[in-house]
């Protein structure tokens, strides 16, 4: 085998290991409320929301790198699952599982690519540079679009009330768009009242 | 409203819009076999694909406008919905349906990122540019990878021979990664002696 032959083994063991992902369900249903969302599809709705929605990124955010980070950045789910923004969880005990994840799952990767991903993963995780604050405001208001147009579903399953949405949403959204927060703030209240909710 | 406000009305009909590529079925199945994959999770796999494989692409290839294409190559299939390429197709109708969902769906953006959407769309169908070319390597590679990973299940389905598979894959995929291709071929070849097809 050539040098490129060995790194495509590892590179496809590593792209048919992340198909799991299909598999992983979310608490949020689609739009049309046919089913729960999976993480992997979930994925490909918030790149193209980060794409749409770059024009509404603060300054200097580099949109490549958020879409790089954006399609890897559930992938540990497929050793944790998905642990719900509005559930109840022990967060240090996931993040812990989450970066044994991580090793295993980049890991099957050459290792200068894993630890590329890993490094992204972990930009993402922390939340502290522009492009990794604007990631995880696409990934937080993603949702909040969609459940508001399939009519509140795990809102209401989760009791959450506007308080809620804006200390553990908008507070996020809020860091990475602002104006962006602002838009659907207005919406979330309007949708809010109408539904008798929080 | 803000003409920001008046861009994020457009943008979330767009967004909450093709939550429906979530919903449609493509020929092949998940790796274990499990159910049907959709196309939107599809998109979400060959674009880690791409960002994986990139480095078998011929010199000059800039992978985050692949990356662009293939997150919104399948779009059209919302209302068109997924022609398997092993299927058997007319061709020019089918392109002529998916030029007129590219104009309705692309149309809900605002007119700027609508049109530069349709020409990235355009661009990948064209396979012309070694962006578009490389970009249909990935998204006619992938499934050859999982299928053989899953054990052959569409190809049965359809009588694909070895033959088959380098006439309607094989030449494709070469035009954009020759080198990944010399290698799945030999893969190929090892899977369908094993399990006695074409």
């Amino acid at each position: 085998m050539t040098q490129a032959d060995t790194r495509l083994v590892s590179q496809f063991a590593f792209l048919l290991e992340i198909d799991r992902l299909k598999s992983v369900l979310r608490a949020s249903e689609l739009v049309d409320r046919s089913r729960f969302e999976n993480s992997a599809e979930h994925s490909w709705h918030i790149c193209l929301f980060a794409t749409v929605l770059a024009e509404h990124a603060e300054p200097g955010v580099q949109i490549n790198r958020v879409i790089q980070m954006l399609l890897l950045h559930d992938i540990v789910e497929i050793d944790v699952g998905d642990n719900p923004i509005h559930g109840d969880v022990d967060q240090a005990k996931v993040d812990a599982e989450e970066a044994i994840a991580a090793k295993r799952i980049f890991g099957l990767l050459p290792a200068d690519q894993g630890m590329l991903f890993r490094d992204l993963w972990s930009e993402f995780e922390a939340a502290q540079t522009p492009d990794a604050i604007f990631a995880k405001a696409i990934d937080r208001v993603a949702p909040v679009i969609q459940i508001m147009a399939s009519g509140g579903g795990s809102w209401k399953t989760y009791g959450v009330t506007l308080e809620k949405l804006e200390s553990r949403i908008g507070v996020k959204v809020t860091r990475g768009a602002p104006k962006l927060w602002a838009y659907v703030k207005t919406q979330a209240e309007v949708f809010f009242k109408e539904h008798g909710l929080g």
